[in-house]
C-alpha cells in the first residue's frame, strides 16, 4: 500500500510536469509584442540525474527517459522569449539522512535515517519586468512518518501597480479556490505561512505578495494527495494566464534594471533562508537541479 | 588599558581604510587602455551609519565624520572605472549577543553575552575579467577574552592562465613575507585554513587561489596586533600592482560573460557559507554594509 502510495504521488508530479512545460511552450508561442517578440519561442529541455549515494545499492543504472524515477530526477529547463529561464525539476530520490540531519526531519530519527521523496519544483524568471516571477513546489516525504507539502508564491517587480493588485486578487482567489474545496481552514492558516514564509528578515521585505505555503500534512494520505493535487491544477490554470495578459506589453530599462536589483532579492532568500534549498544541498542532491531557481542575471548595484 | 587596547585597533582599521581608499583611487587615475579608459576615473563615497540596539543607551547621536565610531560604521563605495565596484567598510560596534548566538563565541557565555568587535572588510568587484576580485578582512573581537582574526584571498575569474600564476604567487608570497616576520608556523597554517574555508561544498570548487585566514588569534596582544597590521600593509602593497599590470588590457565579451557567472560562485558562497556574513546579520548589523560584498552583476544562465 504504502508502494502504490509512492508510485501515485511520483506519477502525479510527473503527470503536472509534463502539463505546465506544454502550457507553458504554448505561452512562448503567443507571444506577439514586447521587447523580444522576434526572437523564436523557447521550448524546453530536459535532463535526467541520477543521485549518487554512499550506499551502491542505491545506483541506478537505467536512463531510458520514459522509466519512473527511482532515485535522481528529471531537470527541464527553458531558455524562452517570454520565459528567461524557467526550470520545472521533478525528482525521487532515497536515501537515509545524516545523524544530524535526522533531528529536523519528522519521523527521520525512528527510521533510522531513511527516507523516501518525491516533488516537483518550479522557478520562473521572465523577460519583462512587468510579468511577476513564480515559485511553485509540492512534494511527498516519507520516513517513519509521510507527509505533503509545498504551496506557490507570486513575485511581482513592482508592488503597488494595479496590474499587481488585480494579479494578486487572481493568484490568491485561484489557491484560496483550492484550499476551500478541501478544508475552510486551509486557506487562511496556509496564507498566513506563505507571508512568514517568504520574507527577507535582513531587509524587512516580503518576498513578493504571497500565495500558499503547507507541510506536514499527513492526517488522511488520500485527502492530503488529493488537496495537493489541486495545488497543481490550480496554479496550471492561474500562472499562465497571468503571464498571457502581461507579456506583450512593452518596458523601459529602467524598470529592467530594477527588475535585476529585485532579482538580487531573490538570490538573498533563496541562499539565506530556503529550506528547500538547504535540503537539497544537505542530502546530496542535484546542485544544478537546486540552484536552478537562480536567476539568470542579477544585480547590486 | 583594555579602552586602549580598543582605541588602538579602531583607530588601526580606520588608517587603514583610508590608505587603502587612496591606493584605490590611484589606480582608477591610472588607467588609459582597457574597455573602460574613457570613462572617468572613480571616487569613494562615505557614509555613516550608526546601530540601533534594544538598548537606547547605546545609541549614538553624535554623526560627525571625524569623531570615532562608538557603535557604528562608515561606508566606502566606488563605483569606478576598474573597480567596477569596491565597499571598504570600518565598524566598531558592541552590544549584547542573543542567547543562542553566545554558544557560538569564545567567551560570550562568561561575558554575558556582552561583546565589542572593531575591524575593516572589503570585497573588490572588477570591471575586466582579468584582474582578480578580492577580498580582505581583519577584525579584533572583545568578550570575557579579546582576539584578532582576518585575511586576504584572491579570485581570479580564469584559473588556469600564465597570469592567474603570476597573481598566485606574488599575492601568496606577500602574505607569506607578512606572516614570517611573526611566526614561520603562521603561513603553512593560515594557507590551509584559508583553502579549507573559502571552498564550495556544493560545487566542489574553491572560491579562488587562496591567500591567507586566520582566526582566534589571543596569545600576546602587542604581537597579535601587530600581525594584524602586517597583513593589512602586505594588502595594501601587493593588491594594487597585480591590479596595475593587468587592468590595461582588453578583454573580450565571453570572458565577461564567464566573469559574470563566476561571480555568481561568489554571491554563492558568501550566502551559504559565509561567517561574517551570518555574524552580521545575527547581530543586528547593517544590511547595506553586509551585503556590499554582492557583485554589482552576476549570472546563472
Amino acid at each position: 500500500m504504502a508502494d502504490d502510495q509512492r508510485t501515485q504521488a511520483a506519477a502525479w508530479f510527473r503527470t503536472l510536469r509534463n502539463d505546465i512545460c506544454a502550457a507553458f511552450e504554448s505561452v512562448e508561442d503567443a507571444l506577439t509584442g514586447g521587447e523580444h517578440g522576434s526572437l523564436p519561442a523557447g521550448r524546453f529541455e530536459r535532463k535526467r540525474w541520477q543521485r549518487q549515494t554512499a550506499e551502491p545499492d542505491n545506483l541506478v543504472q537505467d536512463m531510458d527517459p520514459a522509466a519512473p524515477l527511482v532515485n535522481g530526477g528529471e531537470i527541464a529547463l527553458m531558455r524562452g522569449r517570454v520565459f528567461e529561464k524557467v526550470g520545472v525539476n521533478i525528482s525521487t530520490v532515497q536515501g537515509r539522512f545524516s545523524p544530524e540531519f535526522r533531528a529536523q526531519i519528522p519521523g527521520a530519527a525512528e527510521s533510522d535515517g531513511v527516507f523516501w521523496a518525491s516533488g516537483i519544483s518550479l522557478v520562473a524568471h521572465m523577460r519583462s519586468p512587468l510579468v511577476p516571477a513564480v515559485h511553485m513546489n509540492t512534494r511527498h516525504i516519507v520516513t517513519s512518518r509521510g507527509w505533503f507539502g509545498g504551496g506557490a508564491d507570486l513575485t511581482p517587480m513592482f508592488f503597488d501597480t494595479p496590474e499587481t493588485a488585480e494579479d494578486k486578487a487572481d493568484f490568491h482567489a485561484a489557491f484560496q479556490k483550492a484550499c476551500d474545496m478541501h478544508d475552510p481552514a486551509y486557506y487562511p492558516k496556509f496564507k498566513k505561512w506563505c507571508d512568514e514564509y517568504f520574507y527577507l528578515p535582513h531587509r524587512q521585505e516580503p518576498r513578493g505578495i504571497g500565495g500558499i505555503f503547507y507541510d506536514w500534512l499527513d492526517d488522511d494520505w488520500s485527502r492530503n494527495f488529493a488537496f495537493t493535487q489541486d495545488v497543481g491544477r490550480a496554479f496550471l490554470n492561474i500562472y499562465p494566464q497571468i503571464v498571457r495578459r502581461r507579456m506583450q506589453a512593452s518596458w523601459t530599462p529602467e524598470q529592467r534594471e530594477y527588475q535585476l536589483v529585485r532579482r538580487g532579492r531573490y538570490v538573498e532568500f533563496n541562499l539565506l533562508y530556503d529550506r528547500g534549498t538547504m535540503f537539497g544541498l544537505k542530502t546530496n542532491g542535484n546542485t544544478e537541479a537546486i540552484l536552478m531557481s537562480m536567476p539568470p542575471e542579477a544585480k547590486w548595484p
